[in-house]
């Protein structure tokens, strides 16, 4: 692992770092800030799985996190959204291929040598981070945004023992229910349904059997957003939240738009939900 | 003027605005943060002047500043750096000509048919915000970041009737002594060395008579930024205070640079001085 920069910030540091991912078969980038913190103590973390179009820097530059991350001892881990480089294929639509991974392992062709985002999350950043970055690997939250939103639900649903609290800004809740998600299964894991379903967080929900034991998910979407009704539809998983007995804090947001000006706003409460969940008992 | 785009942020309203500007003789673009206020109520604005390269886009979107500007009422301009357009002369070089209008009136051909930055900041930008937008014209600050700074600082003290209140990350105090500056002034304003004095914030602090009246200035300074010995040197712009008794809160900070990074970390800081100054007595 190289780490491009570091800076000072709200008295932790940001590392720009980047590194070669085995997983992914490409150099990768990704943003780690460690909030001040006593010498040899290891700390709660929470990654941040971006949109569409998005890399580890739409979040880092813009989200306005580090202040209350300070405050709050939270460690921020931001990655990019796919694998990158002139040897990963790509598709010239914005939604499909670079900067739209959407955060599971593609089992068709050309895509299954490289897009293999939720192996990378969840297996190796994890460990290159806890090998080089102070975290308690006990205490690790995910958040995200549209497809990152999308992300961090399904990961937290996927993997329990590695995530103990999950929210979402405007997330894809229902992908086998709206275009975007159409288009990226289909390309991602062909025509198989079944395969789908393992990645579209309604079903996730509705079929676990834990749901009354975990701990309150967070969600906040804007009614401005263009993409609300066609794409998001935050209310099917309010309904599959409902019929399993899953607490969910849905909060809709009159005038806030799908960017990271509506994302600033919310960010308080995000990490102090995930603080809250992630705190040392 | 035209409305770009219009984003809640924090409970108020973010704009992003063209226009074409007399001033400049070109399309300009700026950013205006109203806060939540009552309906009717005009509003104290602090003015953000950007650095080098940069455009309204930089402090809008990395300053981490609306969440505060919300919470103390504040509005928050952001202009570009300088004009726009094919039709306005440039440099190749990254430090003159379109990114670097060092917000001044330029005197030598080319540059005085368009570099006109500080007439259009004090003048027709000030104009037009007032007509579109709440602010109270009495109660206005002005802030910038390096090149910014340098702007902030002069035209504070150019235009006392207009500024109440001012303040400054990482700024060019001297430009009569730094490279920058140097570059900047010979080529805007040739080689009379009087006219570069006027824009100088040392030697205006150092001319100005009524430094004890006025209310303390902030500066923050990063001591990891690369620019503070060749071309920042902050210690010229204390002595000049201490010389004619103005209050100045100089800070410097280990480990922080030059960047964003630094400039988020101590923004709570600086709307709070701005409020503090721009109360409604």
């Amino acid at each position: 692992m190289e780490q491009i920069s570091q800076h000072a910030c709200h008295g932790g540091t940001l590392t720009y770092c980047r590194h070669v991912s085995e997983t992914l078969g490409c150099d990768m980038r990704f943003t780690v800030y460690v909030p001040p913190h006593p010498e040899g103590e290891i700390l709660p973390a929470v990654t941040y799985l971006a949109g569409l179009t998005c890399t580890e820097d739409n979040f880092t530059t813009k989200a306005g996190a580090y202040r209350l991350a300070a405050e709050l001892g939270l460690m921020l881990i931001a990655p990019d959204t796919s694998p990158r480089g002139d040897d990963v294929p790509d598709d010239e639509a914005w939604d499909f291929g670079k900067g739209a991974g959407f955060y599971l392992d593609a089992t068709e062709s050309p895509w299954d040598r490289n897009f293999r985002m939720e192996s990378y999350i969840t297996g190796e950043l994890n460990d290159l981070i806890t090998a080089h970055f102070p975290v308690d690997r006990a205490r690790q939250g995910i958040f995200g945004h549209s497809m990152g939103g999308h992300g961090a639900l399904t990961l937290y649903l996927r993997h329990p023992d590695l995530y103990k609290s999950v929210s979402a800004f405007a997330p894809i809740v229902a992908p086998t229910e709206c275009p975007w998600g159409h288009k990226a299964f289909a390309g991602y894991l062909g025509e198989n349904r079944d395969a789908w379903a393992e990645h579209d967080a309604c079903i996730l929900m509705r079929r676990s059997s834990r749901a009354a034991a975990r701990p309150t998910i967070l969600i906040d979407q804007g009614l401005d957003d263009p993409f609300l009704e066609a794409q998001l539809k935050p209310d099917l998983f309010g309904e599959a939240c409902f019929a399993v007995g899953q607490k969910l804090n849905m909060r809709r947001h009159k005038a806030y738009d799908h960017g990271y000006f509506f994302i600033q706003s919310f960010m308080e409460d995000h990490l102090r939900h995930h603080k809250a969940i992630l705190r040392d008992d």
